[in-house]
């Protein structure tokens, strides 16, 4: 069998974690414009401030930070510091033929962790709730790329 | 045949856009360099402002926001936001098995209008100019994640 | 033989490079919690500012840029640029089936210029030194992507 085939159980979980995740992360552009929408402001480009459809009343205060588009950003930021090197290690993970049961808990404890994390980011719960959402991605990260290569290093 | 090999029209067609959005994002580090040496300021490390060949008078307004670097900055962040996604999401659509039709418009549509949003940020043309350049590559990826996602689920 | 197996040398020298950048920038993340708590200082978010475990004394000033921080920000930030694409670029770039010894020296060599980049930036060497660290590995990502382009356009 191939290994990046959907028949694949391993693959597929990293496809399903993987997908959720790269529409996870779209999503925040989009909850960005929401936000920027609701409050008029958070805008980052001087030319923003003309007027057209989208911003009918332009007001230079528009260009200053606020903080209910900024909480998204810093979620995207987030997201930019850790989704993509789940992609990557969980693919180059999937090509070590881990066992099905340890792949699942790894993916899909992934994307979990990950929807907390937003949820606890977005109503500004405290670090310490946010942080303990956070830790398992990154620890998982690690163990998929760490895993990979001693796999690599010993075969 | 495989998959992954470039006898696939499907992943031929992946690999032309996908490797287009590398150099383009490459390029925006280029840019940065260039538009920095050309202000000689927007820099951001406080050990920029010591002499050396780059600098050879130093002054500390160049610690300053400059908008011609930050404006290059901002597309790039905007890059990281969207590329490695769609690089991710695309190589995972390859291996649904999709036309060779709806894979080539969805992968060259993604890289023609991510240059076409480059073109409108960089020239400062209004919001809505540059969200219309944006959107149609933001819907290719939540495509390109939500129909791999489908098929994973429902195989 | 399968492109994408650890027993083609090629993939291999990819995954020993590739997990060893994931490693790298997911310890960035670490290295900003190390120094937030040597610093006590450097958070972003307003709820940093509730008691907690982490943070037993809470003040205003925590809030503020810390340059201890930030510069691990910085770090982080120019990976973000640049190891996703290695990562992606690197990967279709076995594909092409490369001559070993060339896909030897651009993997190290760019985890290697990418580790020097980090101790110059982390030690505030000059910019020119900082720049001279970077540079090999924009060159390689330019390589990577253009020669894996060149060979999808040409077959």
């Amino acid at each position: 069998m191939q290994a990046l085939s959907l028949q694949n159980p391993v693959f597929a979980a990293y496809v399903v974690a993987a997908t959720l995740m790269i529409l996870k992360v779209a999503a925040m552009s989009w909850l960005t414009v929401v936000r920027m929408t609701q409050v008029k402001g958070g805008f980052r480009s001087p030319e923003d401030l003309k007027r057209t459809m989208f911003n009918p009343s332009p007001d230079p205060s528009q260009l200053h930070p606020n903080e209910a588009v900024d909480r998204v950003r810093r979620i995207h930021l987030n997201d930019l510091e850790n989704v993509p090197f789940f992609l990557v290690a969980g693919l180059l993970f999937v090509l070590t033929d881990p066992s099905l049961l340890l792949a699942r808990v790894l993916f899909y404890g992934y994307a979990v962790t990950r929807f907390l994390h937003f949820f606890a980011y977005i109503t500004a719960r405290t670090h310490d709730t946010r942080a303990m959402m956070w830790t398992p991605g990154s620890l998982i990260i690690l163990y998929l790329a760490g895993s990979t290569l001693w796999t690599a290093l010993t075969m």
